[in-house]
Order: C-alpha cells, then sequence, then structure tokens
C-alpha cells in the first residue's frame, strides 16, 4: 500500500490526499509535525526527501517521490484528471509551475504564518506587504481564466486544477479576501461537487 | 516560426534558448527589457504572457506558452531530451518544481541582485542571508545526487538537467562558491560538451 508523509495543514498534502481519493487508491497516512522538525530529522532526511518537506509518497516498493505536484502529475496518468493532448498537457503544466512559483510562495506562505504557526518574525512582518499584493496578483489571472472557462484548462477538471486550488479555496486564512472573485468562487464549488472529493481537514 | 520573448540575462530564458537549439527548432529572438518594465506593458500582458515574466514563447498560430519548465517539457515530447519512462518522468518532474520553488528563488534572486540588477532595497538586503542558506542547500540536494550519477533522472540528459543547470553554471554571479561541489562541476563540464551547447550569452 502507498504511504503519505504529510502533514493535514498543508495545501501542498491537500493536492495529494485529494488526488488518491479521487482516483481510489488507498493509503497509509503519516502525519510529519513540521513545527517540531520532523521533516528535518537525519532519518526523514536520509529516507524520504532530502529536502526536509511534506509530501512525500513512498511505493510499496520503497521508492519515493516528492514535490506535490510531481506526485499530482504521476498519480493522474491514465485518468481523467490528466488531459492527453499534448497542448493541454503544456497548458497544465504551465499552471502548475505558475501555482509553485507565482502563487504558494505569498497565498500559502501567509497562510502558514497566519493560520498554522500563528506568529511571525520582524523581517516576515516585512514581507508581508509585497506577499499579499503578489497574492492578489496571482488571484487576478486566475479569475481573469476562470470568468470564461469552467476548468483552468480545457473541458475538465485536471490536476492543474487540484494544485491551484489546494491554497486558493483556503485563502482567507492567509488575510486573502476572495469576494470580488465570482469566477473563482464559482470555481471553487465546482471542484467541491466532484465525486469523490473530501475537504482539506480530512485525513 | 517560433517567436520567443526573453532576456537575455535570465536563466529561465536560457533555459528555453537551450532546449530549441538543441532540437533543432529556429526561433525569432525579442529582448525584452525588464528593467525598463517592457514585461508589465498593456500589450504585453494582454498578448504575450498575464503574469508580466519573460521566457514566453510564441508559435506561428499565435498561441503562447509561458513558464520555462512548462515550455522545456512541451519542446522535449519526442526527443532523447525527455524520458518515456513513467518513473522517470515522475522524478523528472520532482527535480523541475524542485527548481522552482527551492532552487530559483534563491539562486536565481540572488544573481538577479548582484550580478543583473546590482542594487538591492533594505528588505532585500536582510533577505540575502536565508537565501544564500537555502541556496546551498539546494546545492547541497544536487551534490548528493550528482555525486552518484552523471545525470539527475536516469542515464542521458533530460530536461530535468536543463532546468538545474540554467541558474547552477552561472551561480558563482549570485555569489556562490561551487569549488567545493566536485559532482556538480562535472555535470556542468558534462551539459556544456552535448552536442549543439550554446552559452547563456547567445541568443
Amino acid at each position: 500500500m502507498l504511504t503519505l508523509y504529510d502533514n493535514i495543514e498543508s495545501g501542498n498534502g491537500f493536492k495529494v490526499r485529494l488526488i488518491l481519493k479521487l482516483t481510489g487508491n488507498a493509503y497509509n497516512y503519516v502525519h510529519i509535525d513540521i513545527l517540531k522538525g520532523e521533516s528535518h530529522t537525519p532519518d526523514f532526511l536520509a529516507t524520504i526527501n532530502p529536502n526536509g518537506r511534506i509530501p512525500a509518497l513512498k511505493f510499496e516498493d520503497g521508492r519515493v517521490l516528492a514535490e506535490s505536484n510531481a506526485i499530482l502529475c504521476y498519480m493522474a496518468e491514465g485518468t481523467r484528471f490528466m488531459p492527453t493532448d499534448p497542448w493541454q498537457r503544456a497548458q497544465m503544466l504551465s499552471w502548475m509551475f505558475f501555482e509553485q512559483y507565482s502563487h504558494e510562495p505569498n497565498i500559502a506562505v501567509l497562510r502558514f504564518w497566519h493560520h498554522v504557526r500563528s506568529e511571525f518574525s520582524d523581517l516576515e512582518k516585512q514581507l508581508m506587504p509585497q506577499k499579499e499584493k503578489a497574492g492578489y496578483a496571482a488571484l487576478n489571472i486566475m479569475e481573469s481564466q476562470l470568468t470564461h472557462t469552467d476548468w483552468l484548462v480545457g473541458d475538465s477538471m485536471t490536476v492543474a486544477d487540484i494544485a491551484l486550488f489546494a491554497y486558493t479555496h483556503v485563502a482567507d486564512e492567509g488575510g486573502f479576501d476572495l469576494s470580488g472573485y465570482p469566477g473563482i468562487n464559482a470555481w471553487i464549488e465546482r471542484v467541491k461537487a466532484i465525486d469523490g472529493y473530501a475537504p482539506i481537514t480530512e485525513e
């Protein structure tokens, strides 16, 4: 059986939980307390992920895959959540790299500071205005797309939607106000209505 | 013909230039002066990339693809730089997402501040120590792999190597000392020896 090393508060972990549930893959859940440094023990670094991050997915034969968006692509291959058209795949990856570079470091990091860790350094406090601005810029780009289409790529939900949904639907926990984003809000309801959906609070 | 919107100083742009050259795709080169805001004009945002970033690759039929690593994957499909094995593809994407989250925001950003823009705000100055530390941590992870294998994934060069090579081989311009990284240095020479290689300074 699969083993998921994860933290229940993590949106990156939620991406993996969601694709595993949507594709009917059972898994053992190992909670890693990142605030207590459990993702940086010598054992974790040596056997799970040298980058000291969750989520990481371990297969029955011992192989381990890190990086939430890489796990999404691998587990979705051959399912309805992975387009077969090369251009749709390209757009899907474009959204997923956008997520890790322009969205997650702003929206997820502010949520981590405010909601998960509930404290921040002076330097982090100084960074908040620019992370807030960049987070809204990322939301604006999503809104431009989702005003015109039901899903980020093509005519149905793909792993690009899962990648962007993870931290967008809890952006309020990072201090973001989504009330001015009707396209995003309709899309959030669309994702939640997918058969097999389970919330971020569920292992 | 393809049109590449790029800035010659950009390692992300270099990734695209390199895969286009290695795969024999001719392209028009449009230099975008990012320091003068040319990637944030209303026209650029509306027709090239709403995220205001280079590189972006425009196809003859008008389609545009943004995000360097998504472009790498799309242009490498069907070539020797894209593995066909699903597990190797998963590892390749894992390295590429690692690059955009754990490597580029540290090594490329310090290079941008020191080498490209040559000035920095007080806040940026405060961020330097943690970016330096995180940059070396990323290099250490690469070194662990490249001590044991010639390439990041499998037995030959893939787009994962191109993605990580782009900013690693000019990390000294961001103040990084690569002298303690024999695995990385041998790999850099290996990439440079690939047939069709052209340096970052070449359009």
